[in-house]
């Protein structure tokens, strides 16, 4: 039996965006993966460093190149609990990421309102891998941010 | 006479650029100015760092957001030479420029050929300023990377 599933690792995305939840941080989480190996671990830090850079994508993809000592992520999957917006997809474009899979969609700031074409011609892209869990913690976010 | 111009702003994120170039970077420069004051200052730095989100935009925002204490730059201007790609142009929403001022187009990776809604609505747009001092940078340096 594989382990190592797309499940796997989104769940290790989710278990990072419940720590960003917790540093009153919107709850993104996401992992690079190099061959079946978490090379980066990253949720969102807007507000801790005062950056709207500090997506949880950026900062794992930064990590996974430092690590790698490469610009380039073509043999890397990134997995990420919200679909990316512009400028993450952006930044996934010029990492030439080999796969990007996402939990839950973004329709307001996701990047697929542009068009797929935001990402690099050879990324392969796959969606709704444990969707619900990742909706849920943000509707619970939002939900308490309100009270 | 006002010294403060867009063209004085521009030089000086030009005179950045060419820092890039002599340190191997694609030449592309950028400040962040608030208040006729620049708050940052900075140039593409991608193989320096082996880092692909090191355009010389995200650099400045970080520094002007890292100054300021605070993530939200409306009162700022962004002047870049080079029309920003896709990934700045997100960055440049999440911070909320209050203006953004590029020299010269990119047709290929500007973020313009997705349109203009990539921006913040309330981000002030203007182009063009020593747009032809910024080609003619960016295209001596491809000139010799390819002798």
């Amino acid at each position: 039996m594989d382990l190592y599933t797309d499940n796997y690792f989104m769940s290790e995305a989710l278990s990072l965006a419940h720590r960003a939840a917790e540093a009153g941080e919107i709850p993104v989480g996401a992992v690079v993966v190099c061959k079946q190996r978490i090379i980066a671990r990253a949720f969102n830090q807007t507000e801790l460093l005062h950056d709207v850079t500090a997506h949880a994508e950026i900062l794992a993809i930064t990590t996974a190149s430092e690590y790698l000592g490469a610009k380039y992520l073509q043999d890397c999957t990134l997995y990420v609990t919200l679909e990316p917006c512009v400028m993450c997809a952006g930044a996934l474009y010029w990492a030439q990421l080999g796969r990007v899979v996402y939990a839950a969609s973004d329709d307001k700031r996701g990047f697929s309102r542009l068009g797929k074409s935001v990402l690099h011609p050879k990324t392969v892209l796959d969606s709704g891998i444990m969707e619900e869990e990742s909706r849920q913690l943000l509707l619970n976010f939002f939900r308490r941010l309100r009270t």
